[in-house]
């Protein structure tokens, strides 16, 4: 079908200007943070209800056309990407609150929401939506859970998959399921939620979920402390850890410190220079919690593991601790950096960055490498970053052979080549590094379960 | 095969003396807490290994021998019943720590381990593990997981489902899948570990599990409050849940506590007799968390939400309210109930009760209603005791129509007909009050995936 006919053919189901075929759309809604492919699908379509997804994705069964759901597109992993003649389904559209309960706690909303906009509903609500990430003010819900999202209050609040009470979804084969309804306890059989939740469009489309809320927490307080070695982060979290909830705990390295304070202008939080940071949160809700604190503070600086520390005493002073941790990525965006996203059980961190660091050093001695990441769930992001004498298409030569070496040693620890980022197009060939040829068979055997027909995100995750 | 065939191949797969054909083994191991159906398994194969359980589905997938995974056998839904022939593996001889990592809070089980036995283990580590409810001592953390156990502590910390770090399957097919391997993040495709949880050994068996731990709560506080009406009990959850974190909140009805503390010889909690009682339980770590609870409690005494209260002063006071909810069960076990395990959101509790209320007792008006349940999590066991001068077989009888009406309402709410309890054999009939024939297809299609022979638990939960 030309893309003039697959227009009028899904206007003809869902309303009139609702599809798009121009330049400008097929670029935009074409492509996501990862700007590797060249866009290139066939058309563009904007729903507003799950009966306009489910009847483009009969259209799309009958028609044998490639579908890819499109959200904020924020995603590093090429998920959302079109570049192989695809039908793009646009969520932004469907971006209302469905229904919001103050007793359950649960909000239901339509799947293209803004991530930052059900986070600042909750606000409004005295509530608390936990999962938060940089790319909260352009990503959407759906694409969160399609996706899995992770970031930074993991260690407290774990995945977006933890705060799904309910999906709609329409199916590859183009049949709405309502899925676990916005229960707490519900052992009826298979949970497909959990199916859904993670499976990148690659089974279906989620329409609406419905999502837990929590109580906001309470005068959250950031530390930072210098740190010598990474065995002595592992200390220093365990440490804390027995004495106290935290809300966070992740890590930097003195490399990303320095680059992080220059391009920003940002204060260092002490003098000390240390290999390693640990930024940690906690609800100081009263007095204890502090004195607690502070005791295991000076427990740490006097077993060595801590050599200078910060603490923050009001709320700016807090953000702008967070400063130092969140901003790293966008710092060093401009020097062209390859990104990894590599998790491990949290005690061999030390072992693996080692090894990690090593190779890269002896192998590539002109490469610089940053690292930052949630220490607390064993998530690592590993930057590398281009040399600037290097060609850009060289260094991403140079960096693919590393990463065939970087999988290999995760593959040895037991870790996956992609904590929180997903598989898509760019984890694609890599996905046998953490899952078994077994456990990948079963994957395609399920995905032929819901799409028969091939038609949803087609190469994404999977080969068929 | 006969039995002594079937012996004879098994033994020569995993060792002498590992199989047993004698009646005292049939009649315990064909059983579970159920006692609806006859036990008639056909040889009862006691492993030790993930590849024992291997070799044994491997030879059922050649032989077409039926397999029943077999635990604690605590079930209430006759998801262990052996009574068609089958071939019985029983864990209990799985039942060793592998691993344990105090930085990663993690321990991996075999699956044979008693949930007790993990609870205490913890504890001597330092560590807890929350999922607790009335069969621990018995059931095993393998069954726990096939049924993703619920429990008394669901609205702080969840259901099983929420520990699982990883689990290792034998799946229908006779493969042996590691899945997630204890990692806090890793979004890889598919999440497989979510589709063996709850799926009541109808995919495959589970042999080891990786199990999340986390720190001990301290000092436990329990209320017990006096409540005029199910809607107050939902402001009084309301009002708690906005000031404090809460461990607990459970119910019960006057006629429950009539009946627990004159069967056990408990104390009332207080003199003030009241429809319902709420029992909450709470950290409290400090002076603050206690003087909020005391002006929650203040608060809702003016409202008129509650008429009396009792506040544990120490651990043996708080076991004892405690045991005004845990004895219910056990008490009216004595009374030939008819039970029910229901769910719909929080806030639809109090008109769903009514509803289910009414209607048994204007369609049979001599039935004795007892309510209790997990009222945080909207969890209600609805339990319906015969009259002493009914005969057993009629009372049953008639239950069966009562359950088609409840579960007609439970589906109008949009409820579980199977909040904790699985669906195993005696609700499979009434799984479509919940699912859809949708997702019930799918589930089916699910099953052919990993047992393309049926050979899993055959009957369970679904009929293919």
């Amino acid at each position: 079908m030309t893309p003039e006919q697959i227009k009028q053919a899904v206007e003809a189901l869902i309303g009139p200007d609702k599809v798009r075929l121009d330049g400008e759309a097929l670029e935009i809604y074409g492509r996501d943070w990862t700007k590797i492919h060249t866009p290139r699908p066939r058309a563009i379509a904007f729903p507003r209800t799950t009966e306009d997804v489910q009847a483009i994705v009969q259209f799309a069964n009958q028609q044998k056309i490639a579908l890819v759901p499109s959200g904020g597109r924020t995603g590093l992993s090429a998920g959302a990407v079109a570049a192989n003649d695809e039908l793009v389904i646009v969520m932004d559209y469907m971006n209302k609150v469905v229904e919001f309960n103050a007793v359950d706690r649960s909000v239901t909303v339509q799947a293209g929401m803004i991530t930052e906009q059900l986070q600042q509903f909750a606000e409004e609500q005295g509530l608390y939506y936990p999962v938060d990430f940089a790319s909260a003010g352009s990503s959407q819900i759906g694409g969160n859970i399609a996706t899995n999202a992770g970031g930074i209050k993991v260690i407290k609040y774990g995945m977006t998959r933890d705060w799904v009470l309910g999906l709609k979804v329409v199916t590859g084969k183009g049949e709405v399921l309502e899925l676990n309804r916005g229960l707490i306890k519900n052992n009826t059989g298979y949970d497909l939620r959990h199916l859904f939740i993670g499976a990148e469009g690659t089974l279906g489309i989620i329409t609406e979920a419905t999502i837990k809320l929590t109580r906001a927490p309470r005068n959250l307080t950031v530390m930072v402390l210098g740190v010598p070695s990474m065995q002595d982060v592992m200390e220093v979290l365990k440490s804390f850890q027995n004495s106290m909830d935290l809300t966070a705990f992740e890590f930097f390295s003195e490399n990303a410190l320095t680059k992080v304070t220059a391009h920003h202008q940002l204060q260092r939080p002490f003098d000390t220079v240390t290999p390693y940071y640990a930024l940690l949160e906690f609800e100081a809700e009263n007095e204890e919690v502090m004195d607690t604190a502070m005791q295991v503070f000076e427990q740490c600086m006097e077993s060595g593991w801590v050599e200078d520390g910060s603490i923050s005493q009001n709320e700016t002073q807090a953000r702008n601790l967070w400063s130092l941790r969140e901003f790293i990525s966008e710092t060093i965006s401009h020097e062209t950096p390859y990104k990894n996203d590599l998790s491990v059980v949290v005690s061999r961190v030390p072992e693996f960055l080692k090894e990690v660091d090593t190779f890269v050093e002896e192998t590539y001695p002109g490469f610089e490498i940053v690292w930052f990441g949630h220490i607390g769930d064993g998530n690592l992001h590993l930057n590398i970053l281009k040399p600037k004498a290097m060609d850009k298409d060289e260094f991403f030569d140079k960096c693919h052979h590393v990463s065939d070496k970087v999988f290999a040693i995760t593959q040895a620890y037991a870790g996956s080549v992609s904590a929180e980022h997903g598989v898509g197009l760019v984890k694609k060939d890599f996905l046998h590094f953490t899952r078994s040829a077994e456990e990948i068979a079963y994957m395609k055997a399920i995905k032929q379960v819901f799409d028969p027909n091939g038609i949803m995100n087609p190469g994404k995750m999977l080969d068929l």
